[in-house]
C-alpha cells in the first residue's frame, strides 16, 4: 500500500509516476469503501483522483492554493493532504466535512459549497498574494456544469482583464449533476471533440473553393490540418475573454498532466487548461450511471419498502396531475431534474418543462417572463440555492406581482452537506418580500393541496418542504384550495399555543400529547401561511391565550417566529417564545440528530413547553 | 413639428426616412428640455433616439415585445408609445416612471431597472408567445456594460441552446455607467473597430508565411480581406454561444438600422445585433461628458454653496484617510466608482482599487478571497444592488467569517428611481445571516467613526447609509471605535423610547423637542448597531420603561424594529411599535417626500408618539 505511506503532499512528491498511478487506484478504492458507508458525492471525487494527484506532485499547497469548485470532488485531495486518517468520518457530525473547509484544514484554501464562486474567490487569494509580496500560485478548479453558472463567467471576465497569474482547471466531465445544458456546454463539447476543428476546415474549404477554385483547394487540402491548427486555436472562446488555452488534455493520464501543469506553473496572465474527465472513473456502476452516484446514500441492509414518499416525490406526482388539468403549467430547474422531482415531470411534458442550468437568477427571472405572458410557471429550486435569485425574485416576480411558484426544496436541516446546503433562511430572505404568499405543509398531504392552491393563485407564492420522507399519511383525492392565509387548529387547549410549521407540526403535536398526560393542556396550531398570517385566529386565540410559542426548522431571526413577535409586539400580557434555528451556522451530520441539536423535534418541543410553563408561573 | 402628429407606433410607422430623422431631432430636443427640469437619466436615453426609432419602425409593440435591460434608456420609447403627454412627469411622484413598468403602460413588456435581466426575461416571453400560439417577436436590448453581469451570460447560454427566434440587441457604446470593465468589453471593442480582424490577417499571414512561404503569402494578399471575413465572422464569439451574429452596424443611421432590423425579423433562430451608438448623441455636454450625464439632476437656480456633504462624500474621504493608515485596506465597486466616491479612492490608490464590472456577485466573493488573505476589502455597493450578492454575502463570507466591510450606500428610499433602486430591504435580508455585523450611523460624522470601527473589526460587517446629503454636522478628528453593539442615548426621559437608527435618529430627536413641550417626556437612543443588538442598554431600559417605538428607514419586516420585536417576544408589560416602511413596494418621487409619505420623517414620528400615547393610556 502506497498510500498508507502518503501522509502529507511531500511525501506524494517522492513518488514515480507508476507509484501516483498505483496510489490512485488505491485512493479511488479507499473512496467507494468509505462512501459507501457513509454516503457522499462519489462519482466527482472519482473523476479528479488522477488530477488531485498531478496538481499536488506539481504544486505544493499551502502555499500553492487550490480552490476546489462546489467542492463535492475534493475527497482525493482531503486525503492526500491531511485528512486521511479522519477519512471515515466523512459527512457525519463531529466528522470532517464533505466540502473544503477553512476551518479545517490549512489545505483548503476557500470554502465551497454552492456552485461557480471558484474563479472568483480565486482571483481575490490570488491579487491578495500580489499586493502582500507572497509568493505562490492560486488554481481555481471549476466543472463544466459550474461554467454555466453567471458568477463564474463574472469571474472569468475579471480575471481576463486583470491579467493576473491564475490557473484555472476546467474540469470537463461532460455533464455535471445531470446531462448538461446550455451553449457553453455544447461549445466545450466541440472543443473536446475536436468538431470545433473540423468545422474550421469545413469553412476554411468552402472559402478557398470559393476565392481560388479547385485546384488551390487541392493543393491546400494537404496542409490543411496545420494550417487549421495555426488559425484556430481550440479554445477560442476563452482566448476571446484575455485567458491563454491549454488542451484539451486527458485528466487520467497522470504523466500527461504532470507534464501539462509543469508548464502551466510557468507561464504568465490567466491560463486555463481543459481536461477531461470521466465522472465516476474506475467504479463501474458510478461510470454507468453517474447521475445516480453523484450523490449516494450510504448502503442500507434493511429492506426499504413500504416507506412514506419523500415530499420530493410528491411535489413531481402532483405537479404533472396540476399539469394535466391546466396547461399553462410549466415547469423550470436549475439543473436538478431528478433532485427536485421534475425529470419525471418532462417525461410527461418535455416541451413544458426546462432545464436551465446552474443558472437560478436567470431561472427565475425566465419564469418572470413566461408568467407575464399567461404561464404559470413553477420554479423547483432548494431553499438553498435559491438564494442566490433573491433579488430576481424581488423585482422580477415581487415587485411585477407576477404568479411564479417557488417549490422550495430541502427548506429546513439537510443532514449531512452541511451549513453550506441546509435550507435555513428562505422564511427570513422571503417574508420581508412584499406581494409574496409564503406556505409550508405539515405534511405530504397538504403539500398536494398548497402546490394547487399556489399554481390557483395569481400571486407570487412560495411553498417550502424539507428534504426527506413525509410521515405517510394517507394521500387524499380530489386537490382542494386552501384559503391563503389560513391556518388550521389541530389540538385545543388552554394553557398556551403552539404555532408550529412544516416539519415541526407533528413534532409539536407529539409533544403536546405528552405534555397532556402531565396535565399541561397545550393548543396546537399548524400555521401554513407564514405569510399572510392568520390574523383572525390570532386575534382569536390572543383573547384566550396569553403565551405563545412558535416552532419553525428555519432561522428564529427575521423567521416566522419573528413574523408573530411584530405581530404581537404592541400588546401587553402576550408573551411568545420562539424555537427555531439559532443564530449561527449549523454543522453537518444526520438530519434528525441535528433536528435535535437545534431543539425543533418533539422532545425539544416537549422541553421547551416545560420551560416555558416554569417561567410562566414564577 | 413631427412629434407633436406621432401619437402612437402607428402613427411612426407612415413616416418617411427624412421624417424619421427630423422626428429623432425633435425626441433628442424634448428629452432634453425635459430632463433638464426633472433630472433623469439623459445620456442613455439620447444614445438610442435612432434605435428606438427603428424599432418601432420594423416592429409592432404590443404585439412584438421589447424588453429594454436596465431601462434607464426608455424615455425616447416612452415618448414614442404613449407616454407623451405625461413625459414632463418623468420620475416625480405620481407621474411615469423612469423606468419600464408594466403597470405603467401595456407597452412596456417587461419592468427592468436593475442590470443583465433582459435576455432572460425576453426568452420567457417568447417561449411563453410559442406556447400559447402567440405572434409576435421579442427582443431584448441591453448594454454591453449590461453584458458584464452573470445573469445576461446565463441568458445568452440558455437561448443560445434553446433556439428560439430572440432577438438581442446589444446597444454597444463603449461605456455603461463609467468607462466600461471586463475582458468581454475589451473583445467587444476589438469587434466593433475591426481589431479582431485585423488580428485574424495577422494570424493569417503568419500562418501562411510559415507553411507555404513568401511567395504564396503575396498570392493571398490580394484576397486576404475576402478569406479573412469568410473565416473570422466578426462576432464569433457570439456564434459559439450558439447566436447568429449581426454588425457591428452605426446605431445612429435609421436607414440602415431600419433595413438590417427588418432582415433580422425574417430570421430563424436566436440573433444577436450588435449596434454602435454614442452616449448623449446629439448633446455636446452629454457627448463629452457621458458618465457626468448618466443621471442629472434638476438644473438648480439656488446657489449650492455650504451644504453639508453628502455621505458618499464622507465614505470616500474616510476611507482614504483610513487606507493611508492600513495598506491592507482594499477598494472594490461594482461598475459605480463615482456613485460610491470611489473614484476618489482609486485616484490616490489605484493599485488597491479594483472596478469589477456590473458583477455584484462576482464582487462579493472576489473580497472574501482577498480576505482570506489578510487583507481588508471594503466593498461598497448600493443596498439595493447588493442584493444580488445576497448568497455569496451568506456563503463566502458570513459562513467563513471573513472580515469583509460592506459599504452599504444608497440604504433607505431613494426618491427618484423608484421601487427598483429603493434600499427597503438591507436591514432585513442581512439581519438573519449569522456572524454578522450591522450598524447604521446617524449623521456623516458618525459614517467615518462606524466605518473605521468596521475595518478595524475583524468581522464580516456592513455599515448602510443613506443616499444624499448629511445633516451638516461638525466632523471631529481622529477616527475612533466605537464599541460594536453599542447604542446611545441622545435624550433622556420618562414617558417612552424612542430607539431609532440611521437616518432617523435626527428626526426622532426633533420629534422628542417638539413632544416635550407638550408635555410628552420622550428618551431617544441612537440604536446604531442593528446586530447585535445594545442588549444591555435594552434590559436597563426595559427596567423604566414599558412602551417602545423602533424608527427605521428599512421595512419593517424582519428589519430593525423586527429584531427589537424579537428580544422582547416573551415579556409582558413591554410594548413595542415599529414605525419603518410598511410591507409594500414605494413608488418614485421626491426622497423627502416619500420620507414623510410612510412616516419616517420628525413629523410622522411625531404622529406616532401622540397615537402610541394615546393607546398606551387607553
Amino acid at each position: 500500500m502506497i498510500l498508507e505511506k502518503v501522509n502529507s503532499p511531500e511525501d506524494l512528491k517522492k513518488l514515480s509516476t507508476e507509484e501516483l498511478k498505483q496510489l490512485a487506484e488505491e485512493v479511488r478504492k479507499f473512496i467507494v469503501e468509505v462512501v459507501e458507508k457513509t454516503g457522499g458525492h462519489l462519482a466527482s471525487s472519482l473523476g479528479v483522483v488522477e488530477l488531485t494527484i498531478a496538481l499536488l506532485k506539481v504544486f505544493s499547497p499551502p502555499r500553492d492554493e487550490i480552490v476546489w469548485d462546489v467542492g463535492h470532488q475534493s475527497y482525493p485531495y482531503k486525503i492526500l493532504t491531511d485528512r486521511k486518517e479522519k477519512f471515515h468520518t466523512l459527512r457525519q457530525f463531529g466528522g470532517i466535512s464533505g466540502f473544503p473547509s477553512i476551518k479545517e484544514s490549512i489545505y483548503d484554501a476557500f470554502g465551497t459549497g454552492h456552485s461557480s464562486t471558484s474563479i472568483s474567490a480565486a482571483l481575490g487569494l490570488k491579487v491578495a498574494k500580489r499586493l502582500r509580496g507572497e509568493e505562490g500560485h492560486v488554481i481555481a478548479v471549476i466543472g463544466d456544469g459550474a461554467l454555466t453558472a453567471g458568477e463564474a463567467y463574472e469571474g472569468l471576465n475579471n480575471a481576463g482583464q486583470l491579467k493576473e497569474d491564475l490557473i484555472v482547471i476546467l474540469n470537463d466531465n461532460e455533464m455535471s449533476i445531470s446531462k448538461n445544458i446550455g451553449a457553453i456546454s455544447n461549445y466545450l463539447t466541440k472543443v473536446a471533440t475536436g468538431e470545433n476543428l473540423r468545422k474550421a476546415k469545413e469553412r476554411l474549404e468552402e472559402v478557398t473553393k470559393r476565392i481560388f477554385g479547385e485546384r488551390v483547394y487541392k493543393t491546400l487540402k494537404r496542409v490543411e490540418d496545420l494550417i487549421v491548427k495555426g488559425l484556430f486555436p481550440p479554445g477560442m472562446l476563452f482566448e476571446e475573454l484575455g485567458f491563454r488555452y491549454v488542451g484539451p488534455i486527458d485528466g487520467h493520464d497522470i504523466e500527461t498532466l504532470t507534464v501539462t501543469l509543469k508548464n502551466v506553473s510557468r507561464m504568465k496572465g490567466p491560463t486555463l487548461v481543459h481536461v477531461i474527465t470521466k465522472k465516476g472513473k474506475g467504479y463501474t456502476p458510478a461510470e454507468e450511471k453517474p447521475e445516480k452516484f453523484h450523490g449516494v446514500s450510504p448502503k442500507i441492509s434493511k429492506p426499504v419498502e413500504n416507506l412514506p414518499p419523500s415530499y420530493t416525490e410528491v411535489f413531481s406526482k402532483t405537479l404533472i396531475e396540476i399539469a394535466r388539468e391546466n396547461e399553462n403549467v410549466v415547469a423550470i430547474t436549475a439543473a436538478m431534474p431528478s433532485g427536485t422531482g421534475l425529470d419525471k415531470f418532462k417525461e410527461v411534458f418535455s416541451d413544458r418543462y426546462f432545464d436551465v442550468g446552474i443558472a437560478e437568477q436567470h431561472a427565475v427571472t425566465f419564469a418572470a417572463g413566461m408568467a407575464k405572458k399567461g404561464l404559470k410557471p413553477v420554479v423547483a429550486i432548494y431553499s438553498t440555492f435559491l438564494q442566490r435569485a433573491y433579488d430576481q425574485i424581488v423585482h422580477d416576480v415581487a415587485l411585477q406581482e407576477l404568479p411564479v411558484v417557488f417549490a422550495v426544496d430541502r427548506a429546513g436541516l439537510v443532514g449531512e452537506d452541511g451549513a453550506t446546503h441546509h435550507g435555513a433562511f428562505d422564511l427570513s430572505y422571503l417574508r420581508h418580500i412584499p406581494n409574496m404568499v409564503i406556505a409550508a405543509p405539515k405534511d405530504e398531504e397538504e403539500l398536494r393541496h398548497l402546490l394547487y392552491t399556489a399554481v390557483k393563485s395569481d400571486k407570487p407564492f412560495a411553498v417550502r418542504y424539507p428534504r426527506g420522507r413525509g410521515y405517510g399519511v394517507r394521500i387524499r383525492e380530489p386537490l382542494k384550495e386552501i384559503p391563503i392565509g389560513s391556518w388550521e387548529v389541530l389540538k385545543e387547549g388552554k394553557d398556551l399555543v403552539i404555532l408550529a410549521i412544516g416539519w415541526t407540526v407533528y413534532q409539536a403535536f407529539e409533544a403536546a400529547k405528552k405534555l397532556e398526560k402531565e396535565g399541561v393542556n397545550v393548543c396546537v396550531v399548524n400555521a401554513r401561511f407564514i405569510k399572510p398570517l392568520d390574523e383572525k385566529l390570532l386575534e382569536e386565540l390572543s383573547k384566550k391565550f396569553s403565551t405563545f410559542l412558535t416552532v419553525e426548522e428555519n432561522v428564529v431571526k427575521g423567521g416566522f417566529g419573528s413574523a408573530v413577535d411584530e405581530f404581537f409586539a404592541d400588546r401587553e400580557e402576550i408573551k411568545i417564545f420562539n424555537l427555531g434555528i439559532p443564530d449561527r451556522f449549523i454543522e453537518h451530520g444526520n438530519q434528525n440528530l441535528l433536528r435535535k441539536l437545534v431543539g425543533i423535534d418533539s422532545e425539544g418541543i416537549y422541553r421547551k413547553v416545560k420551560e416555558v410553563v416554569s417561567v410562566v408561573k414564577s
